[in-house]
């Protein structure tokens, strides 16, 4: 996607450790207008799947989720990192953020992930693919069919996308990062 | 607005506590149209302000923010609750959840509040008024203008307005709950 690229080569922000930092424009300040675009490109990839919901972890992706839902006219559903003190019956996984350097619980009310459900799971980043794998686990447990996974970057050298592929899982992701060593941002070519 | 109020009395739970969930198309499965349909309203009420940025606060927040941010091409930045590894430069603030029984920081990057910008603070809830006076504070240290605050739904029996108007900030509510007493709904006539 041309104009996610040349927003990342423009306003991304590359730290030692394989880190990018994209906070002007999807994690932190928002451009809306983006969110919407990347929504119509996740909304071609997926054009031939059969989805009834979108599904998501906050915080960050529920901007491009909503985007989504409002577009395909679905239902949302975020993912809690937290577990709040009014939700009933619900299904929980154990996620470890290699950013955070910890683990959180993500947790999803059963009342909104049913065996009926076929989901297409949105994100901002792909990275080591651990919060992915925490939504395979969730959706198994639920009975729900996930029918795909699309990201907005995904970071290729930590190799995320071989966890969802292995599950025989579709992933999309909208700009694929292939280095940033020495702080340079290497897009692959499409 | 009747779309919302209808919706809390067919979709909202009242737990005791002054508790009102309304998980299943607010701040968990989110309904986008309902939204895009909130957002609406929102401009409405500020059409005749100077706005060039909308603000919120993760998570529930988003939906909302993101929504109007499209609809009236503005930038949307969100407060965050814990300071990320990578933010440089921040402004920040302490809050208490009373849901919660805790503290928590709230802040956001300089970069993204800065003296010459004109907010409207979006949220999910308006309860005690602790998230607002958090980010009333933030747009103090940065020196932006908070033009106004818009809420979905205000439980106007935990007085958070009194928080905003006081400091002379006006306050916009869709759905205003007078009481929750004995787990019964009610919502202010308009």
């Amino acid at each position: 996607m041309k104009l996610l690229k040349d927003r990342i080569l423009k306003d991304g922000k590359c730290f030692p450790g394989g880190i990018l930092k994209v906070d002007k424009f999807i994690n932190h300040q928002l451009d809306p207008n983006l969110m919407k675009q990347i929504a119509v490109e996740l909304i071609r990839r997926y054009a031939s799947s059969d989805i009834n919901k979108i599904l998501t972890v906050e915080a960050s992706g529920i901007a491009p989720a909503i985007m989504m839902g409002f577009l395909l006219d679905l239902p949302v559903v975020f993912a809690k990192k937290k577990k709040p003190s009014t939700m009933g019956d619900m299904l929980s996984t154990t996620v470890f953020s290699f950013t955070k350097q910890r683990e959180y619980h993500m947790v999803i009310s059963k009342e909104y992930l049913q065996p009926t459900d076929k989901v297409l799971f949105i994100d901002d980043f792909l990275a080591y693919g651990n919060a992915a794998k925490g939504i395979i686990d969730l959706c198994k447990q639920s009975g729900a069919e996930l029918v795909g996974m699309g990201f907005i970057i995904e970071k290729a050298f930590q190799k995320g996308r071989e966890v969802i592929e292995k599950e025989g899982i579709r992933c999309e992701s909208l700009a694929i990062i292939d280095s940033l060593d020495n702080c340079e941002i290497k897009l692959r070519e499409e």
